[in-house]
């Protein structure tokens, strides 16, 4: 089985280093603009060689992982060039506008468009790790455009590396996911930034944090480079998503203000029933 | 060693654990308003007996760990019955109010204000566990007001259960914790607050859910009546805070509004460098 993972990150990476323990026959080539990360992807053992476009015509998996605005060129170029029965699938944190950009595409029923909901706030080869997908849930979007017996490939591939499937529209994926996902990381970038701006000594800040606001600000070590193009594809929901938000903080804001400590009490009580929601969650891993 | 413990959940419970490991010798009383919660207290062998305020006379240690607006009230009582040489000290998460409602107090000099920064988002008896407070920092404000020889039994109570000691004045440490500890608890409920409002159906917050929000939203299970009296009695600060974060989360949405990608990735990159003071964190840990 030939495996070609493009972008050799924390996602991709972690996704060929279960597929080789599953498939331990495999040989995993690497695709990376980054030289540094390929040759230190080779050293970690995170894939066997390098490869080429050119090599993609016998390819059995093509998995792209770049940022999501890289993706929408990349992807069309991967599907030019890649064989019959060669299943492409790319891994980013937008739906709509990638399975756009190859909705038009000769080789559209080759390309299977995924979320695998998996994730650490690190990034690069360095970042791979094994078992990050075990009990994870991943998002397929318009499974139907996918040519049957190439969609069955794939969901055996997923299911081997440990994911629960869902089948989801793009739109729908991408207004749930700003909810779930790309509104917390910007929560918890603000977050860290009125933090360190106001308390210009850092001393003070490490020694009065406690895992409280660790766990909270923990996102906030993600990368730019990977989060700016999904806010950018994903700009209308996630500008909704905020304005939500901010209109829930202000409301907060005022009942302190008005000294309203009932419905403060109430407030919180309310959505303590996060706790089943996230017992739910863990359960489910 | 006579220890009491007037309210006794995840901190008070905790600590009282970790001195019956460390002092065998030593007998815990406990005092808590809920009659189940000390009963449960007593099964779990988080407290070995019930007492009352007329045992305190007796007392070498009293912990006062109730809700902060409890502690207005409860402690002055305390301090009304307490022998000449016992210590009496208070763990919550304001310092400023604490520490003027005993400011006239003859026995002042018998209390010393401690805000352990330490927790879990659970609550009451069952929360307590071992070990809570290893290599955590302990604020102690107005250090000078209290007795130096009880000063000294105190630190060496702290001490013994792995707690690093700073010094602080409460108007500096409710000015700072608003920033590091109740900001974070009011941005996880309201992120919170904001999925399950638009998320009706909590299957899609299940599913789609990752670790990422699991981390961002885990301080929105936080207790209620914990938390309404420190907002309460922090209101200034903490209302301070909240425009800041209101503000830069506007402004982000403003960015993004304004199609301003490198600003975006700039405000992200600027607060990478939470990885470091993190790491800090981790590192004193």
């Amino acid at each position: 089985m030939n495996i070609h993972v493009i972008g050799i990150g924390l996602i991709g990476g972690s996704m060929v280093l279960d597929i080789k323990e599953i498939y331990p026959d495999a040989t995993i080539y690497g695709i990376d603009n980054n030289e540094a990360h390929l040759e230190e992807a080779i050293a970690l053992g995170v894939v066997d060689k390098a490869s080429t476009f050119d090599d993609l015509v016998t390819a059995d998996f093509v998995i792209v992982s770049v940022p999501v605005d890289v993706a929408l060129t990349v992807l069309p170029k991967v599907l030019d060039v890649i064989g019959e029965s060669t299943i492409v699938f790319e891994v980013g944190s937008t739906k709509k506008p990638i399975c756009e950009a190859v909705a038009n595409h000769p080789r559209r029923r080759n390309f299977i468009a995924t979320h695998p909901i998996a994730g650490t706030e690190f990034s690069g080869p360095s970042a791979a790790i094994k078992g990050l997908f075990k009990g994870k849930t991943n998002i397929i979007c318009e499974v139907e455009k996918t040519t049957f017996k190439l969609q069955e490939k794939a969901l055996q591939l997923f299911t081997a590396i440990g994911m629960r499937i869902r089948y989801m529209d793009p739109i729908s994926h991408d207004k749930h996911i700003a909810y779930v996902s790309h509104l917390s990381h910007i929560s918890s970038f603000m977050l860290g930034k009125t933090v360190i701006n106001k308390e210009k000594d850092e001393q003070d800040i490490f020694d009065m944090a406690g895992s409280g606001f660790e766990s909270t600000v923990r996102l906030a070590k993600s990368s730019p480079a990977m989060w700016t193009p999904i806010f950018k594809q994903n700009k209308k929901q996630v500008i909704e998503t905020l304005e939500e938000y901010i209109s829930n903080l202000t409301q907060f804001k005022d009942l302190l203000v008005a000294d309203d400590y009932n419905a403060i009490y109430e407030e919180m009580e309310s959505v303590n029933k996060i706790k089943e929601i996230l017992n739910g969650i863990t359960i489910k891993k």
